[in-house]
């Protein structure tokens, strides 16, 4: 019989009859995604999303696409290297490197097309990339993508870096994530750039969860592990998080934004950020300049919202970053539990597989800059609550 | 002794050394690429931006990004599966399937993730895809990327296609372009339809330059061939070009796009597109269904542009669409002239290795709906003014 939640299988023309038994895999095993459109004034709670300092919404940040819409228009109109290039686009790069501490950056649509870029055009043919077994989505393609040889390296491991790159002759750089975008732990940075300056190696650091959040006023995790502004290290970041808005960026050596201006696929044949997008994330940047413990207070949060969860006798990873993450018992009973949240007014992620790396799935919470304590009270009875039995430890309760 | 537009090599990381030889090889070719931040109000006669319908600056467009922004905020906060769908998404999906002729859509952060989204999703492992060899770079990184074998067939040839798809046992799909980005020909959509129809193969059709311009009102290339709805045909298209905003969509059967939602990496793992492109791409979509005139309008303007230009005995492809490829002798003298066309007052873009399939430099023209017949004339005294004299056919000028 068919699960309850099913629906009737729409008629699938021969080319694409092979999509209905990976449909019903998904429904047998509680694994299918829908789209949830959410209205403008949800009345949700909001542990979910990746606004870590509660900037999306900012009058500031809203007023900065407002102004880049009507100066510059809709689009970018083409690749940055046509007409995609605003003075804009140039002024966001040049106030986005001096933050981060990196003598260049180049900003493209996405973080995930900035890690594309990063990854294939820094491990040329005969290179080796030694990257760690944790690493976000889009620097696997990136790996994927490239000519290089991959080395998958246990997860946050400064030791296997260095029996990687010991057995490699040639150009190598070393690629990893700066926060875990699924359970919010910290790479080893400052090891792992000694490793790769040792052995002449390159650094790539995705820092998406750590920009706003960790380092100085928010700089960055690479800042934090000294490493801004290395001639050897290179940082990916995003814009769609606790800047609020859209976009990626690349930072590092003048001559290394110059080589991805010149051969990295997904910015040359990309066309450039939208105005409104750069505008909103020049805003955010510059009000975080202004009110650097944005990024301590969302820190804070996180720290705060562990301890309040542990107390409840729940499995959180201690947050390095704004990221925490609660284990649940099963993928069935993750989505359960989110749907409870959510049905008691609380939005947190629900991470199953295969958006986790090691099958166990999670709820995924994040913490805001702009949460009140009273909130993250609220935010932790409504999970200790909903949670399903075995999420929870004995003794606790 | 180094070239006369050589600027001195910056100091590089032992990690990054390799990168000096390509720089100086780049150089040596006349093949380095440099970023010219424009300005808002820019003098210059744009033909060079994929803004084929005039609208990225459109009243109603901007006012789109701008009540997005408002309503919305800077970004979407997250993944389309956690809480980057609003309302706004949806809508922009719904009208967009509906005006193209497909069944359903799913919105991407640019037309290049949607590619990357189509071909992996659709292309699993054991599968053949079939690929043009004249293809966008994101449909063939997402070959790369995906499991399956690929079969590169010579440039707009269905008998090729049929060969491949006859030797081939499996799921298979026939990837193409339907109006190719670097000289602006058309794909033969009605056959390669058929072919795949034949042998139960999917096809997927990249739209980027078709939407706006070709079809009943711009319905696109899939809807002018009777592809529109086909279940067998999925489309890829990107908002950044005709719809003057930021962002790509892929468009095809319900069971399809659910598969998508499911699957595809570049969708699952990027952060949603930002609020204020797709409302500047909603705004454009409204705009063109009231004023269907501009699509055929492009394509008057890019007639008259290739009729002008083989007048003044200029080599130039006859177009499908709105681009019109004219070609130069080398990479340095199409440098030299598409700079002179700027000195003179008059923006074109410029192709050169490795950006075009074939290593034939060339001027690329885009038409806009809303230049003028003068602008035109204008455009084309400048360009054949300062064509290099290998450009120009003996007994012209
Ligand atoms: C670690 C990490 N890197 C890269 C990305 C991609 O960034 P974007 O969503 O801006 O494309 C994400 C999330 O989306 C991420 O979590
Ligand atoms: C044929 C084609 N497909 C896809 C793309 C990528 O679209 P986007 O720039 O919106 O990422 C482009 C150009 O940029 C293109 O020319």
């Amino acid at each position: 019989m068919a699960p309850a939640h099913s629906t009737p299988a729409p008629a699938l023309a021969p080319a694409f009859g092979w999509l209905g038994e990976q449909r019903r895999a998904r429904e047998a095993a509680g694994l299918v995604r829908t789209l949830r459109p959410r209205p403008a004034d949800s009345p949700l709670l909001d542990l979910a999303s990746n606004d870590y300092l509660g900037l999306a919404r900012h009058p500031e940040t809203v007023a900065g696409a407002v102004e880049a819409a009507r100066r510059w228009g809709g689009g970018a109109t083409g690749s940055r290297l046509v007409t995609g290039t605003t003075e804009l686009h140039a002024e966001l790069e040049r106030e986005l490197a001096e933050f981060c501490g990196f003598e260049a950056a180049l900003v493209l649509s996405s973080g995930y097309a900035a890690n594309l870029a990063a990854v294939t055009a820094l491990a040329p043919n005969g290179s080796l990339i030694v990257s760690d077994a944790a690493n976000h989505a889009s620097l696997i393609d990136g790996c994927r993508l490239s000519r290089a040889a991959t080395r998958v390296v246990p997860h946050a491991d400064p030791a296997a870096v260095r029996a990687a790159l010991g057995a490699h002759d040639g150009p190598a750089v070393v690629v990893s994530d700066s926060v875990f975008s699924v359970d919010g732990d910290r790479a080893p940075l400052t090891e792992l750039g000694a490793v790769a300056r040792e052995f002449g190696a390159g650094l790539i650091v995705d820092d998406a969860h750590g920009l706003g959040v960790l380092g100085a006023g928010g700089r960055g995790a690479p800042h934090a592990a000294g490493l801004a502004g290395d001639p050897g290290t290179v940082a990916t970041v995003t814009l769609s998080k606790s800047f609020g808005s859209q976009g990626g960026a690349v930072l590092g050596p003048a001559p290394v934004i110059e080589h991805l201006v010149n051969t990295a696929r997904t910015f040359i044949f990309d066309t450039g950020l939208a105005p409104a997008a750069a505008g909103a994330a020049l805003a955010a940047l510059r009000l975080l300049r202004r009110e650097p413990r944005r990024a301590a207070r969302a820190r804070e949060v996180a720290a705060t919202l562990h301890q309040l969860l542990t107390d409840e006798g729940l499995s959180a990873v201690r947050p390095d970053a704004a990221v925490v993450s609660v284990r649940a018992p099963s993928p069935d009973e993750a989505v359960r539990w989110a749907a409870a949240c959510r049905a008691a007014g609380l939005a947190v992620g629900c991470f199953r597989p295969p958006s986790v790396p090691d099958g166990v799935s999670r709820l995924r919470l994040t913490a805001r800059a702009d949460l009140t304590d009273e909130q993250l009270a609220e935010a932790v009875r409504v999970i200790g609550r909903t949670a399903p039995r075995g999420a929870v430890s004995a003794g606790s309760r």
